[in-house]
């Protein structure tokens, strides 16, 4: 399978470390401290998972070489809806008028991207569609505390959109050689680690330091299992794509990998923790950089907890 | 793919058509003439779309041939939910600690229990899978404004769990011949017709006229198309399971497809609109009447606009 375009959308607005620390009491240094996270963007009125994922679908169709009409499958990832019903898949199904089309929306939470994709990956091998939307959007600030003092401070708002078929089209395409995910409500703090309880507390992080020991080990052994599992070493890895869930987190990975600064894609310092939309918003916001041969492998890890791998190879 | 184990859970806590009349002004009459509902169960303090996939999935293991620790595939459903990031499949995980597993939450509203069959379809075409739980649980009392006279007396609570695998195991299975899943967000209101916004309002059916028609017409179309496609007719159907969100709806589908009234399996009676638990519960209620060579169809439709219909066979 081959993405053909990948795109996405980050709202205007800025948040800095000077509006949480008014709210928590945190000085700007410990903010910066406990995340990497300068700035982080939300969304402007009006704005929510929905809109975000349009946007992000405008400007992959923007790129992409498969038209709106010949699409036959759209999977939308979200923990942070505006709409469970008229899911973000829907209302892209709705835009652009695409008939006879699977449509489906998932979560598992901050490796949804990942649980989307292999989605795809199952419709496709079922022969049940060809050529994909996946679109990731996430609306943190509409569940957050912001006066939180251990996880307000954290989250983001962007959304990121692909498009995906069976057959390469064109040497612009990204080739997924591999998908693995994995369930892992049964490690650690497992569903208490991180939740969203939309009518009780909405996004909460009680226990960081156990999201970031499991985060740590799996985003990086499920990288180094996906590139041996295809015959690769960590040698041939030319870009990781994290989650960017932490500062900390992505560094301490990269340690174990021990890849170089320049190898790391990072967005968390401007956008903070954009969900499920944050490993897509990065590997787009990098696509000048892939060259000809190089390997990357998105790797996440998610509440619930959850994580995933994926492995990409530039045509 | 065989279902070797379906059962559910349904809340005791009984709401008659007195209550709501009592809240909206309409007579019981009404109420009953608007959506042949008698009474709907809701939880009791302290459930939620989690405890109640917890306790269906219990139900569903204790007639499993297959146990827990050879499960690798949890998909859970759901429109309602208690938490879009430690989700319903992630909570069965953590319950049976089962490891090596895929896990993923889905929704496409009142048609998710297909749409969530089908992705376990998925994952078994891809060899990522063999042994799965579905599992769809509904809250819509979380969601709804019990006050609202259009749409606030329609929804229960309630789940049901299937234990799906490859392979045939007993004569108590039910072989799924097929499955099939479509979007229709781009079809009448779309995702206007029916919506859950989480924090803009709740659960809201502002024009249940647009859903009523269309979800006649597809629930019926689709139940003859996946006969037909697979060498049946409508004379070889022995039980319709259609989503229970409207009786009218059900009698409609029921006159259209000329089956007797034996036929079509109800539940809305009682229950009210479990969402997208109802018509697995539906297909869990009678089991007992399943006899060999019976060929069942579930057809849903759902919010966003989506539908979905199954076609199994009791081996």
């Amino acid at each position: 399978m081959f993405v053909h375009s990948i795109s996405h959308y980050i709202p205007t607005k800025v948040l800095d470390n000077a509006y949480f620390s008014e709210l928590t009491g945190l000085s700007n240094e410990e903010l910066f401290k406990k995340s990497g996270i300068i700035t982080r963007r939300v969304v402007n009125e009006g704005e929510n998972t929905n809109t975000m994922a349009l946007e992000a679908v405008a400007n992959a169709f923007e790129k992409s070489p498969i038209p709106a009409n010949e699409i036959n499958l759209i999977v939308g990832g979200t923990y942070s809806p505006y709409d469970t019903v008229g899911t973000l898949a829907h209302i892209v199904q709705e835009k652009y008028k695409i008939d006879k089309a699977k449509v489906v929306s998932v979560s598992s939470a901050c490796s949804t991207f990942i649980n989307a994709m292999e989605l795809v990956q199952g419709y496709f091998a079922m022969n049940k569609a060809s050529k994909a939307i996946v679109v990731v959007s996430e609306h943190n600030s509409a569940y957050y505390n912001e006066k939180n003092p251990i996880s307000g401070h954290l989250w983001g708002d962007g959304a990121a959109a692909l498009i995906v078929s069976k057959n390469r089209i064109s040497e612009n395409d990204l080739q997924v050689i591999d998908i693995y995910t994995e369930g892992l409500g049964h490690i650690g703090k497992g569903p208490e680690g991180v939740y969203l309880r939309p009518f009780d507390g909405g996004i909460q992080m009680p226990d960081g330091r156990n999201v970031f020991i499991h985060a740590s080990k799996y985003m990086s052994q499920i990288t180094k299992d996906i590139l041996e599992k295809n015959g690769y070493s960590l040698n041939d890895l030319t870009f990781l794509v994290p989650h960017q869930a932490n500062i900390r987190i992505i560094e301490t990975v990269a340690n174990i990998l021990e890849l170089k600064r320049e190898q790391t894609l990072i967005n968390i310092t401007e956008l903070g923790n954009t969900g499920c939309a944050s490993s897509a918003i990065a590997l787009s916001q990098n696509t000048e950089k892939y060259k000809s041969g190089n390997i990357m492998v998105a790797t996440v890890f998610g509440g619930g907890y959850s994580c995933g791998a994926m492995l990409l190879k530039k045509i």
